[in-house]
């Protein structure tokens, strides 16, 4: 099956800007009580009622290493089908047989930038990550999935502190030799700035061009909005954010939360950028897991209201 | 006394873009608690240990109705003097008699740019509010002290929504008549996007050329980094912030804390921006604050630490 004949996402995103909500994943895997089947569906169902028409729903990754997503194929199995594009994060060989077997509409493969990073993260150096992105990639591709590469850890890492430019932009070069839908560039644990952003948007624009940009941010040290907002200004491009600002990596110290979904949608609406999303599902969703989780999720807007209060 | 030979804050600072730290007065006024006077100056004396050279120490207002600010006085006599330029925050006749007396540097006087807010913060339309800035600026000026007008609610107001940019662009215009040495716009209940500072900037630029810009954000709704870089960018200005992020503002229903220094700090000094300040007292007093406050404050830079380590 050639690239060009592969389903898009189901929906069309309204607005150059697309949000990708990565909660399902990203953001109820480092919970320490994992969340039931039942509430990760109630919480995608909301995510589906505001307009979000990509969602990262779990990971395929053993469940004794990541037990939040021991759930995958249920979670997969109740999905409903044809508004949604649903992406699951993979690993390796067996993360990608998963997710073909659970009909996912995409995949999400990570590349690691640091050596130490990636060993810890899933057990192999960057470059044996490029070799098996390339192999998962084309088997991805021939069961009928897009693909996105994502390198995380792109704006530093908690092990080996800076990444240089040089070093992504290397990768980039690498990974993209084996044709991604998507093109994905992750500040894993939250240190980047509006610089990074720049300088890696130009990375990306000289070895990966034409193919489409995603940025994954997070805000644990309050330069996440600000980030995606450089990222927004410079182009079309796709941002992930979790509804309520949950999230983590398991296997980064002191990683927290994405970016806020609904603070996203505050900070581009009253900006003049346009994301097609409804807020007050995604408010009401940001409150609900606050009860869910047990604890006062890092997402403010619900909290301190729209503006102006509608 | 005419303008130029009033005298310029005690150290100039180091780069194009300086932060005074107003967490002695926005940052404490709010605390149900009152902070004691002795946790007061250690604050005070940690930013100046951090290189904080302009700092907003108190505000003389009746203590009646911020009982939080009663030790004024007391704050103020036991100020060291020489190195730091001392604001006070100023609301009436009787403010300015106090601050005058109290021997601070600079007063920081304010007007609401709606009217409803106005009358609930200092009792007074938005034209009467202009009306006693003149005098007040006029006596400020005779008894040697810098002076700021802020417009406060610059960026919306919580009892009347939108405030629009014409309405600021005509305040501006009527405040500077009284030739502030400072002209601060405030986003006092944290509702403003980049696009506003951008806007603001450009009504300043016309309506008070020459005058020094200063900027008051509060991160309720997580906009206020983004603002402040984007302020930054602009071009010389100064930024507000609280160590630590404390702060709300008693008259505003959900207001929050300021931006904090030490994430503001971090977001500028990766992006290339010196303030020159060190990082490590501010950590420091971010920690500290926590326990005399009794509750996680929101900064997030001292519990996720600095990348890279050091």
């Amino acid at each position: 099956m050639s690239i060009d004949s592969r389903p898009a996402p189901a929906t069309e995103p309204n607005s150059e800007i697309t949000i990708i909500d990565v909660s399902p994943r990203d953001g109820l895997q480092n919970e320490k009580t994992p969340v039931s089947t039942d509430n990760k569906l109630t919480l995608i169902n909301s995510l589906i009622t505001a307009g979000i028409r990509r969602i990262e729903a779990t990971s395929f990754v053993h469940p004794r290493l990541v037990p939040q997503m021991a759930d995958a194929e249920a979670v997969a199995a109740a999905l409903p089908r044809g508004h949604v594009s649903w992406i699951g994060l993979v690993l390796n060989e067996r993360g990608l047989d998963r997710a073909i077997a659970a009909g996912l509409d995409e995949v999400n493969i990570v590349v690691v930038a640091t050596d130490t990073f990636s060993r810890k993260n899933q057990g192999t150096s960057t470059h044996q990550g490029i070799e098996l992105w390339t192999r998962l990639a084309a088997r991805a591709r021939s069961a009928g999935l897009r693909t996105t590469i994502t390198i995380a850890a792109a704006f530093g890492c908690p092990f080996e502190g800076e990444v240089p430019i040089t070093r992504v932009t290397e990768l980039i070069a690498r990974c993209v030799q084996a044709q991604p839908d998507e093109l994905a560039l992750a500040d894993t644990i939250g240190v980047g700035v509006p610089r990074q952003v720049t300088e890696l948007a130009g990375a990306a624009a000289a070895e990966a061009p034409g193919i489409p940009l995603r940025w994954h941010f997070h805000n644990t040290r309050n330069t996440g909005y600000a980030n995606a907002l450089t990222a927004a200004a410079l182009g079309p491009c796709t941002l992930d954010a979790s509804v309520g600002g949950i999230g983590g990596c398991p296997f980064a110290p002191a990683a927290t939360g994405n970016i806020a979904t609904e603070d996203l949608w505050y900070l581009l609406d009253r900006n003049g950028i346009d994301t097609g999303l409804d807020i007050h599902p995604l408010l009401d969703t940001a409150k609900w897991l606050d009860t869910v989780l047990g604890y006062r999720v890092p997402g403010q807007l619900a909290r301190a209201g729209l503006f102006p209060a509608s």
